[in-house]
């Protein structure tokens, strides 16, 4: 999935030190050095979703327990060379909103409230910043960059081309190739005429702006723009003269619109993910064998070795100081090899108990602790379709991240 | 999800009689009243699918096991006013196209061979049908349908709309609302200007066109039409003087284009098929409390009481013998009831191992069998949350429909 990788957190969990990387705070490639201004972020989230049919705003809606919006944000803030992120909301969803920020510790989001029309609500979120440096408002940045709360896949390449863009041409925006061809209607519904489809783009986010010409555009423009105007771009042009660049993105800006969007971003997500997620199998003898098999089905995930439930509650505990599962899930597989004859013995019971009780607990720490029990046999055919499936229900829980089945020790 | 429903399928199996209902020949409602003259289909399968990044041309790729094409066949054979589909594929996936065709018994279907662009592979499609009713080719038809083999989710509403229209109006086209801002660019990269989105609209599929029309159109056109046209309303315009007449489609007509489309496609097919699946509970007197506790959770679900792992065998091969299962995969949940005390013994062992190979076996007829156990207990605090789990994990065991769970024995 080339085109679509979601950012750079796709890299695996190091084998050897599984708790110590933050997965997404692995942009800030050449960004760094190659901004030496100030840049800031408008996100307008004042949508009321009601394109996707469903009660909650879009960008509010979540995606494993995690809402849209905190993942586009983190997808700037992840970033060293971007400042402040206004996000202008709805005044009703203020509170919602510096909840999300409360919870998933975002540090560099400053909330202001929208207001009747998409242009109006960018024009709130660029008044956030202050042309006095002595004020308490967040200074004028050089290049302010406009992106959709509902764009969450956005990656530093594309916004460094855009930011360096707008520094040098004014502004800037994101486009794709047109998917349909564009057509002219008549009045009464039928086809006028077609576009011939290399001469146009689809208009998408981000865009970057100087911030003194996207300011003037909006002092300078009409009521009408205002309240049916749809383009930053066309404002630029308008009322500054400055005609944007334009830069080619990746098919992940798309705009999560409909509901089957979010069934698309969570899959996105969930690839991601699933590069980065902790295996545990016991100490015994077999289970060295056994790792290495899994090891090899599963060749990108962080495998530890020699642990019964109780070192499976120490490595939780690891995951919860480190606020490792802050942003994600993290999914635990605690991989049990049966050496006993018989797989459930009173005893056996016990255990089970206790690793149910324990993956209830740390659910509330977003760890998934999923346990696969797989029994020990010498007949190698045997011992060796059970290898496989275990290979195979690992993949399934780790891709899955699925809530319903936290608990469940299957059987390999 | 009212927007997005994929077709009259998704109604509940008929509790009573869950095995008689072939889910997706629901369709067929007013569509045999109002039309009374020949309608064929032509649905070009050529393409590549390069923008997938996938080895597999994006209308062969599998969801639940069934390629993408074959859903979109479905949509089109279920209607009894729809006569032949012609099927137009690259001579390289002819063998498996009728492959698909046998194993999916599609009976409409006539599969031809593409050409070097999508105009020719449509006009290929097109000379399949006969002027002459004496050959042993298919009659033409009155109107004609073109669809795309990579919209699935054509609903008999729509279909019936376009159809009429053509009839009437010689051409007729779905459209959509744009969802970006359409720009026109500068040779140079730069923003030139961006049309009004409220005068455009995005021209998708299907369109229908009277038989002659059409033909007629690919007849007079050139050879950079062939080559590099996108539109067949267009060409109808051109040659023929025909204006189509325009008609808005629902959001699920979008165009599989993506892999993330892929699992939104999938996203969509599993909600659908979530409202038919079956769960058996046992004859104890306790699992008939249980069943009703389950049955309110489950609204629509068929459910079927008083079965041990005998009773799922017999079951599982009545849907082999409706062939119940041969367009989805039946989902079938045995909830198991522990009375003794514990839950584990060695007759229990036995029981298990019986039940995953009869998944195993089963999952070779398409049948997905997942058990979930669930102890009983007097203390009707600790029933009650084992209740509501057993309602979860059903949920997600039929929502999920995940080969590699298949056989497991859940713990709710």
């Amino acid at each position: 999935m080339q085109e679509e990788s979601a950012s750079a957190s796709a890299r695996p969990l190091d084998p050897g030190s599984p708790l110590t990387r933050d997965t997404e705070c692995s942009g800030d490639g050449r960004g760094r050095a190659a901004v030496d201004f100030p840049v800031a972020v408008v996100l307008p989230a004042g949508g009321s979703g009601e394109r996707m049919g469903l009660p909650t705003p879009k960008q509010f809606c979540k995606i494993l327990n995690r809402p849209l919006i905190s993942y586009t944000i983190q997808a700037f803030e992840r970033l060293s060379w971007i400042g402040t992120i206004v996000v202008v909301v709805a005044k009703e969803n203020h509170d919602l909103m510096l909840n999300i920020v409360r919870k998933f510790h975002h540090t560099k989001v400053k909330v202001v409230h929208g207001a009747t029309s998409r242009h109006r609500s960018i024009f709130n979120g660029l008044q956030a910043f202050s042309n006095n440096t002595d004020d308490s408002l967040t200074p004028k940045p050089k290049v302010v960059i406009i992106h959709d709360a509902v764009r969450p896949f956005v990656e530093e390449d594309l916004l460094l081309k855009i930011t360096l863009a707008a520094k040098e041409e004014g502004a800037s925006g994101a486009i794709r190739p047109l998917v349909s061809t564009v057509i002219a209607t008549t009045l009464e519904g039928y086809l006028n005429h077609s576009l011939e489809r290399a001469k146009y783009r689809a208009s998408e986010m981000p865009q970057g702006f100087l911030y003194d010409i996207i300011f003037q555009a909006y002092q300078r423009c009409s009521e009408y723009d205002f309240d049916f105007g749809t383009e930053c771009l066309h404002l630029a042009l308008q009322y500054c003269g400055t005609n944007a660049k334009l830069i080619e993105g990746p098919p992940t800006l798309w705009k999560v619109t409909y509901k089957r969007d979010l069934a698309a971003a969570e899959a996105i997500i969930k690839e991601t993910l699933s590069a980065s997620a902790c295996v545990i199998t016991e100490a015994a003898a077999e289970a060295v064998e056994l790792a290495g098999t899994l090891q090899k089905n599963l060749a990108t995930q962080g495998m530890v070795n020699g642990s019964n439930v109780s070192g499976v509650l120490e490595m939780v505990q690891h995951f919860e100081n480190t606020s490792h599962a802050r942003l994600h899930p993290v999914v635990v597989v605690w991989v049990k090899l049966n050496t006993t004859k018989r797989s459930f013995d009173t005893q056996k019971t016990d255990e089970l108990t206790t690793f149910m009780r324990l993956a209830s607990e740390v659910k509330q720490a977003n760890v998934q602790l999923y346990g696969i029990q797989i029994d020990h046999t010498k007949v190698s055919e045997l011992w060796e379709r059970s290898a496989a499936r275990l290979a195979d229900v690992t993949v399934a829980l780790i891709r899955d991240r699925n809530p319903a089945l936290i608990g469940q020790l299957l059987q390999a």
